[in-house]
């Protein structure tokens, strides 16, 4: 593992990267073809928080929260903090001062495969912030690992500078390359959905809308009046 | 497994069921003879909800939202749709345009042994879901399962047409010919309770009020002043 | 394992225990030298709790509650119930009807390896609980443990008298002895820490703030201008 | 929930079981159209063990094995002993005393939702345990269940006089009204993948045995010479 | 947390640690009054080891194992080494060439609440390690902890000089002052075990052994001849 | 996600990887600078299995095995399979047929995140299998995955043509690029190691021999003769 800090990364276009967030983490993840998500188990700390940005990354060993401090510096206004650590950890790698730190550089929330900590502040700073727990479990400052090289953070692969986008659903990472392609590929799935809900609303039924009942009865499903029938 | 979908099942009485759900998922449990839950795993998406009505059942299978759509033609007004999978899953079965469909129809919520997606669009349409996870991972309409056959949801049996009650406490599962008798003996509880409730509010002991103190000292129970009397 | 009920337990100075409440989970387990949390799967059940008393422990059978009863008994205005379980269970030790009980005696909250239920009542009359989940699963009165003996919850070992601190980030236990001392210390710190809040705040970096630079480079972190510099 | 033992039982024909165990778990998943599974944190405590028979079936509170010790005497030499719990729970439900009770009625084996122990003891005798944990922790005789009702147990409905049959990997229940048919269908499988596995041995490929290539470029599957054609 | 080593402990007598051993987990547990298990996730790396010493207690920082060298120093041959971690983790805290210096000096194994590595090695050199995980994950050394202090391992509380039993059923605390009586009271279950398990194997019942006929007649235990009595 | 099976990958030098496999999990780990594990939860279906090979790698529709089928077809002699899924999923993706089939191209083993079963014949065909859970429940063969793309499997990044270790320790990556270097550096630790273990079977303490003793007392620790110098 090389202990390096990257200093510039590439982001993605800012006003394609806003549209990811409009549509949303379902949307964007259906856009790239059902990839892209964390594991379910990142949660946000409130309700409501709906955020888009670039990632810078960090790497961090468990129990040790010296490369978030590390990270910072390398944030630009608008960015996600994204933190991997080595292994399975929920300590506490977060908690006021940092979240402080990082909203004062302009960082729109951070993404932590790990604990956060001080969540009542946080939250009133509306600060938002996905981890795999909340834990007051402190941090030492004693090993390093990297900032802004590829990582794993909950099952997903983040490179320095694709699009993170984070709501109330989860986590979804899009690829740099791919942001203006997926943005444009999610407001068409929301166009579309949009002319679903309304079919739905007035007691269509998906079987009809989406032309499933041919499918079903081809696969072989079997409708009966009763339990008795069987 | 049969791929069959059962187009009518027997509910039971209506003003019965809307007993279990005034009476609630603890009280009715125990008026049960304490049975009938669901894992404490199954969480409502918003705090707050409160229904009770009778399960159309489906299983579906891992990934794959199919048979929901299916289901939805089963419900009637005032029915929970209750959905097993085949193996754990956590994957977001049901989105705001299914709900949006059962809502539609007058169904009063979901119960779903896997997770959801949407989750803030569904939480302010006020339509409410208890589910093992939150998550955005999409599903596909491939492989079949079944509707209105019996399921086991979240380790609990369920038949169609028994009575769901769901509130913040969990899930739990009335047998349609236990309706009336559970919710009687629900009732008959909760008038018990309420009087507990006085005496306890008073300041009086359950030992007292429930007259524990000779069993505790049958059992064996010893008192000491102090630790150091060990 | 003896059955023993421990009626005197010495308590710890109510001025510096209300100060370790007013500090914080977080900075009081700091203050210990980073010790004394319990595991971060206990939640409050609802955001915006915070607590601080003298620890009345009680040791459960899984699934029964017998030993609660009894320990309300030994509980003084301003205390804090800690129950632990012989085992791993989440059952619903604890409901609306011990929650009035215990609030008419003047208790502060409960902390309960296990499940609780009735949490909307319960919210509803502020009466805070962590836990480990919310259950509805009832409890039976059958078999006996002890009240007021050293226990070991959610990971952490509580002896009568101890202090408890338990808000929005968790639960965290202080020795008896050393409440004096970890009050101050925890003072200490967030006094520190509210001064560098503001220069956080003020955009300076913790790499600064806290020197941190050194002692990177000597660790070896190495800064390269681009990915492709490696 | 009705405290109640059931005397008298239907039972499956021996020979039809005996041809299940034969086919082993996952030929007789498969042939039910892949259903009846219990959730693969039920293992064995030694490995090479294979049973099929009848069976009994137990609920028993958490922590307390009362039940096990009234269900033995409805046990029949044949039979598999299904033990259920109220809720998750891995106390050591059976060891080696009941063990030698049920070995010594002709019990197979035991299939039980929570811990076992004395498994060293217990493998020396050849006496097969399914269960989900392994451990020391002792139960009390305290809380009744049933005996010869239907149970869940890990997540899979069995009805007293269902045929299981575990392995080496996992149990499956088969309903007492389809072991004949569900027998035959498992042989056919049986002899099916016997003529599969000659060919794959031989180095022909699943692609072409099970000739899969046109519905995987029906559903859009694409190849290429390298990840540069991409 | 205070970074100090204690030299000197004080140890039990060995004759009734030997006891304790030849008894086993379970039996030690029960005589106990069910008491001192350790959580049922601590496995043995190897079938059939079985071996019973005094604590020298470690605490370690998740994913650094450098108390572990330090603890080695403080043992004694016969000692079993108890490492406690400050959070849950799973990373491999000891290895070949820690399990080769402590068996060069006599200790008769380990029992550590995260993980071990180099498995297929240590087995070979027979040196048993009750652990949470297997990992190969690797360790740094840069924080400390503490050695033979008071620890919580596993859920478990372990002063230095407590007896650990540990075998294939897991691992039990005995308190250093109760090594004596436990042996004793162990030794009387061995032998009303061995009692019973002749008349077991001879067909009898416990419901006859144990006399339990009339308790769960008294508790209101009901036997039907069929389901359809009921 | 595209849904593409890409045919010609690099693989890496044959003899390197041999030394990879000599040099084991933990060690190829440590000379990577403690990088590149799987999550500990993978764990080989038999002990004793040992095998270093280039990855082809393949991402499957949770309980869908279809691109195994595909997967195989681009396997080489030597090669390791590894199968990643779209979300966390235990189902029996491999099962004996497969293995057959992937013995017979001599393929020398497969790591699935997920589940495997007819895990008793693949042990006697003496196949290895590294896997989240052993599980016989079925798949189906409907949604298209990729074959050959880069995966995340158990939380590590696998490029195609990577070389994989599996051992009893579990699964590491090496990235291609990388398996000269890190052969080179596992054999130059696998010698430290050698002589570090001759001296602590001697009896030397690591304290000594690793000169542990300065850095120890600079971070602080404290020696005392006994607890109550405390």
């Amino acid at each position: 593992m090389r202990h390096v800090v990257v200093r510039n990364i590439e982001r993605g276009p800012r006003d394609a990267i806003d549209a990811l967030g409009a549509a949303g983490v379902a949307t964007v993840h259906e856009a790239m073809g059902r990839a892209g998500l964390m594991a379910p188990a990142m949660r946000p700390i409130y309700a409501g928080a709906s955020i888009a940005g670039s990632a810078v990354t960090a790497l961090a060993a468990p129990g040790d929260n010296w490369m978030l401090h590390v990270a910072i510096e390398q944030c630009q206004p608008g960015d996600i903090l994204v933190v991997a650590v080595m292994c399975e950890n929920t300590d506490g790698m977060i908690g006021d001062l940092l979240a402080t730190s990082l909203q004062a550089r302009g960082v729109q929330g951070v993404v932590v495969d790990a604990g956060c900590r001080d969540v009542r502040t946080i939250t009133e700073m509306r600060f938002p912030i996905w981890s795999r727990a909340i834990s007051a479990r402190g941090t030492v400052k004693a090993t390093l690992g990297n900032v802004n090289l590829p990582v794993v953070c909950a099952g997903a692969l983040v490179q320095p500078g694709d699009a993170i986008v984070a709501d109330d659903d989860g986590v979804v990472v899009v690829p740099r390359a791919d942001i203006q392609k997926v943005a444009s590929l999610a407001q068409q799935r929301a166009d579309k959905e949009a002319r679903s809900r309304a079919r739905y609303a007035a007691g269509e039924l998906s079987l009809d809308v989406a032309g499933m009942r041919a499918g079903l009865e081809a696969a072989g499903l079997v409708y009966v009046d009763s339990i008795e029938d069987l």
